[in-house]
This record gives structure tokens, C-alpha cells and sequence, in this order.
């Protein structure tokens, strides 16, 4: 197990240590409750806009749901004649990135007992569009790199929160998804 | 070329047809238009609870930016220890998917002169959390499969929208990056 558990820590981070800690004990005794799928919804609104809803997911054994549902809207920006009534969905993966390694440096330096003072990180991807606009079939339609780069203060010596960041990537939903891929398979549900 | 070009195509769907034919048209000309870059900032609130800031991004030979600041929140549910004040970062590569496979439904619909009066969408990505919480050093730490299911109306034989879907997939940047991978760099720009 990478996290520390055996001092007993404080909350720290606005974590809560203790619970994340034993959390992680309970499951370790009982894997199934580590199963989880998540969830979201989506309905074209017009154009390139879409709007998806996350609500309920399945995980630690049965149906769980956030507090409320959580919305967010997609479009293409104008310069790729969309609406720009929101991120477009390449930017919604940056997101998703620099959300999942800031979340678990939070938990990460907590477990470690390390008081953070800031985290802020810039990421940046390039992509050629000729791909995704049918021009190329020699032009991949994603990315074709993203960079991810770090600023972080907390009461730590400088080589300790430079390694908080690289147990994040190594224990990161998002960043394994994003480097080495997942089967993603595309059906249609019903068609008329 | 996958797009009818062909054919002057009217606005519809919300899609300003000509434009975008026309776009293509103009960036398969000049290659150097189709380099784009996305970005994001993020930073972190407090937990497992961060917020990204999208607003500026290269493109179309220049510096571009969104008419607004578009924010995107995340965090960990309840569940997780997390303060489930925003979906989690694994929804919202959810999102990016679903969104960005019902914007490429919007433009070859109209490309291809289909009205459509309805697209919505379900996706569902499962995983095992042993990963993240470092239980086990042999399950990966991200999703191990997704699946999107669509539901798809217009004015159009079935066969014609169900063949709208498999272009949109075929052309969608966010699946080509989740199927097949991409490039992540993780790096430390200031740390103290």
C-alpha cells in the first residue's frame, strides 16, 4: 500500500484523514466494495451544445447519488463555426486531467501529513484539426500531447511536495485513461 | 474528404452549414490553420475539491480566446471522503465524451442536410477503485471500460442517423484520445 496508515493522522487539507485512511483499510478486506461505475447523461441542446447530467453512480456495494445533480454544458468555440456557449469537450478533458492529479495531491499530502498552501497547475494540449475535420487521414483526431505542469507550496521540503505530485500521477484515475487508453465502445440505444 | 462539400448545404440544427463547409474547405488550404492548442488552469480549493479556468486557447493561425471565462468545478463524493461539491473528474471524462461525440452528430447531420430532433445519450464507465486507493499494484487505476448508448431522432431513415453516430465516432477527437492514448507529460514548475 503506497499511503502511510500506521501513525494516525489529523485531518489536514480539508481531508479528512482518519475516515480516508480507515476507508482504505475497510476496503482492502473487502474488494467488492471498491467496484464502482460512474455515470452521466447528455442531451443536444442545438448546434455543437450539449448538456450532461451526473447524478447517480454505483460503488462501495450499492447505488450511491451526489447531494444533487451536477450539470455541465459543452460546445465548439465560434472560430469552428460552434455556439461557444461553453468549454468545447477537449477542453472538459483538461479538466478532468488537472482535477484528478490536484485531488489526490490533496488527499496524498494528507495522508502524508503535509499542510498545503497552494496548488495550481496549467495544462495544455495540441491537437491538428485536420483529423477531426475529415482534411487528413494521416492527422489523428485527439490529441496529440498534453502537459501538465505543477506549482505547489505547502510546509514541506521542496523534494517532498515534488514527490506528493508524482504518487498523484501514479495513482490517477484520469492520467492512466488519458496515457494508455481504454476500450470505449459507441452504440445506439434507440434510433427512429 | 468525409463531408458532403458537394451540395450548398442551408444553416440547420443550429449549425451554420455554409461556414463550416467552408472552413474546411479553407483550413484543408492551408494546413497551418488546423494547429490548435487547448488549455486550462486549475486550482485547487481545498480536500479533493479544485476549479479550472478556461478562456484562452491557439488556433486558426492566432491567439484565441472564449467570449467568457468558462469555470469547471470537481471534486471526490462522500463516498470517497470527498466534499461532493461538483462531479468527480472521471464524470467529467464522461462529459467530454459524450459532448464531444453529440456536437460532431450536430455538423455531419447538417453536412449531410438531416434535421435532428433529438440526441440524448448514456454513458457509463467502470472501475476499480483498488488502483487509486493503492490496494492493489495489479489493477489499473483507471476506468476499465466505458460504454456510450445513443438515442437518436430525425428526419432520416434509421440507417442514415445510425451511420451519423459511426461518423461522429469516427471523427470525434475525446474517443480517439480515450480509445487509443495520448502523450501525458507531468511536470513541477514551482515549488516551495
Amino acid at each position: 500500500m503506497e499511503m502511510q496508515t500506521k501513525a494516525p493522522r489529523a485531518p489536514l487539507n480539508g481531508v479528512d484523514t482518519p475516515t480516508l485512511l480507515n476507508t482504505i483499510n475497510f476496503v482492502a478486506g473487502q474488494p467488492e466494495l471498491a467496484k464502482f461505475q460512474f455515470r452521466a447523461s447528455n442531451d443536444w441542446v442545438d448546434g455543437t451544445c450539449s448538456r450532461s447530467a451526473m447524478l447517480g453512480f454505483y460503488g462501495a456495494g450499492g447505488e450511491q447519488q451526489h447531494m444533487t445533480t451536477y450539470f455541465g454544458e459543452a460546445d465548439h468555440p465560434a472560430v469552428l463555426c460552434g455556439g461557444d456557449r461553453a468549454p468545447s469537450p477537449v477542453e472538459w478533458l483538461l479538466h478532468a486531467l488537472a482535477s484528478c492529479l490536484t485531488a489526490g495531491i490533496g488527499n496524498i499530502a494528507a495522508a502524508r501529513g503535509v499542510k498545503l498552501t497552494k496548488v495550481r497547475s496549467f495544462v495544455e494540449g495540441d491537437i491538428d484539426l485536420r483529423g477531426i475535420l475529415g482534411i487528413s487521414d494521416e492527422v489523428r483526431n485527439g490529441y496529440q500531447s498534453i502537459a501538465i505542469r505543477f506549482e505547489i507550496e505547502g510546509e514541506a521540503p521542496a523534494e517532498k511536495l515534488k514527490q506528493i505530485v508524482e504518487q498523484a500521477r501514479d495513482r490517477s484515475a484520469v492520467f492512466d485513461v488519458l496515457s494508455n487508453g481504454v476500450p470505449v465502445s459507441v452504440g445506439i440505444k434507440s434510433v427512429q
